[in-house]
């Protein structure tokens, strides 16, 4: 099935205890896009650059068979930039720099091929641009959306609204008890499905993921990793793995999202080894199978 | 098998957000073992309390099967009393007050019957007194053993001795990293090994479980729970679980391992349930085998 990708393409600075890039390859709509081309291709990725987005990172992309028929170059303007540095211990981390550049104006346009796309992946942006995106797609099967908490504060009505035509939420532990004011996450989680998503996906990082449906909840761990680089990313490779296999398999039963989940776990702990979207290079299915298989290892036990 | 217990018994003040009590039973001992006499019977435990202390309890305990030959009664002593108040999330708490009363002196006296005991569980107390415990004991097949932040930071190398000649420790993720100053859970647990322990359990409250050993990781879900009022005696009651279930199948292969690691989550699920060990008093082996199949359900994904 084809994936429709909209969200940030970014050159991210990093610094984290193991090391710093400089305008590193970056963006929601890229970790996003990469991790899912590893199950289904063409990914189609919606976003803005200007004339200084590197050439490498262009043909990066096309090699991944991401289609960029959708992301407008703003030819003399500058692509949004980021910047952050890790503490110690990688699970918080300050932003340093945010220059939106062309970013600040984009308004994302579908192109008539890329408007009848099944599966909707829309990246964290400001959700009045999430619902303009899924105006413009014909009978989508499945979105999926991500938020944080500068949209939470900010544009809570608009986001309520987003909310409303979302399948599945990917929100982080803290977005989902700020959204919801509830500190425990299973009631959080449920009361975001009353809010309109049929599926909450809490991510919780070194602790895995939390899969809620109205009648399910599925606990996912997290894969043990000894060597974490850098955790930018994470988040959107997850989403990435999660709808690529969902848009391969076409199959959004219960025991389909469980897989899901643990594709997306799996891209989001390669991502982590190594900076900005090297971890997500050279990956093959089989590195991917093996990986699954690594997450159903750590999970076992006896069933009686 | 026969399982020793050694650790403190308490009068628990509690606040939560839901609700408040007052000179409660409460204690690492008690917890542990009236997790553990789910299991295995009778648990003896070694401990000691004042005059002062409810005859009601002591009957409670003596119902549940736990033998209490070791329990010093200090008649004119009052018995160890603490208080704290849990913030709204429960993830955190205040220690209004700690009473040590008989319990700072308490030098644990293993009764003859009790030093052939195969299984041991200590409690959080002084490292020093928990090796005092060890060397009363004949031959014990496992020794689990607990510790806390107050112990890393106060007595370090004292501790360091105590986990020479522990098989398991078991200890929450603050008090991994502190002891190993690492913030990787997994390589801090590996660096734990390194010391002493076998085996390692990190308790992760609301995010499960992880065994760690030279050649296993295991990730245990946490149960679900939407109500949960009290997380005092969650570390306790998991360890008198993990510790009842494999002193009641005498295995400590590390399948059994993973059993016990399950067992251990649901007795903790039960205790924070209700206050002080009120969720921990009216359980059946059918109830916990059903939150053992519940640990299974959320956590199952297809292995393929």
């Amino acid at each position: 099935m084809s994936l429709l990708v909209v969200g940030s393409v970014a050159l991210d600075s990093v610094e984290t205890p193991f090391g710093k890039v400089k305008d590193a390859l970056g963006g929601s709509a890229v970790y996003i896009s990469v991790a899912a081309s590893y199950f289904t291709a063409p990914v189609k990725v919606v976003g803005v650059v200007g004339g200084d987005f590197p050439k490498g990172h262009i043909e990066f992309l096309k090699e991944r068979n991401v289609d960029l028929d959708g992301l407008q170059i703003v030819q003399g303007g500058k692509t949004f930039r980021w910047s952050g540095k890790y503490h110690y211990d990688l699970n918080s981390r300050d932003t340093l720099l945010t220059q939106l550049n062309v970013f600040e104006k984009f308004d994302p346009v579908i192109p008539e091929a890329f408007q009848k796309s099944t599966y909707v992946c829309l990246g964290n942006i400001d959700p009045v641009l999430q619902r303009k995106v899924l105006a413009q797609i014909k009978k989508p099967r499945l979105v999926v959306g991500d938020t944080m908490n500068y949209w939470i504060e900010t544009k809570p009505s608009e986001l309520r609204e987003t909310l409303k035509v979302l399948d599945v939420l990917v929100v982080n532990e803290s977005e989902a008890r700020l959204l919801t004011k509830e500190p425990n996450l299973i009631k959080a989680s449920k009361r975001i499905i009353k809010m309109g998503p049929r599926v909450v996906i809490l991510k919780k990082g070194e602790h895995g993921a939390l899969l809620v449906t109205e009648e399910t909840i599925f606990s996912a761990p997290a894969y043990p990793l000894e060597n974490l680089y850098d955790p930018t990313g994470a988040g959107d490779s997850f989403a990435g793995g999660f709808v690529g296999w969902l848009a391969k398999t076409d199959d959004i039963s219960p025991e389909n999202l469980k897989r899901a989940v643990i594709y997306g776990s799996a891209m989001a702990s390669f991502c982590v080894e190594q900076f900005s979207v090297d971890g997500l290079r050279d990956l093959s299915n089989l590195k991917i199978r093996d990986r699954y298989h690594s997450f159903v290892e750590i999970s076992r036990f006896d069933e009686r």
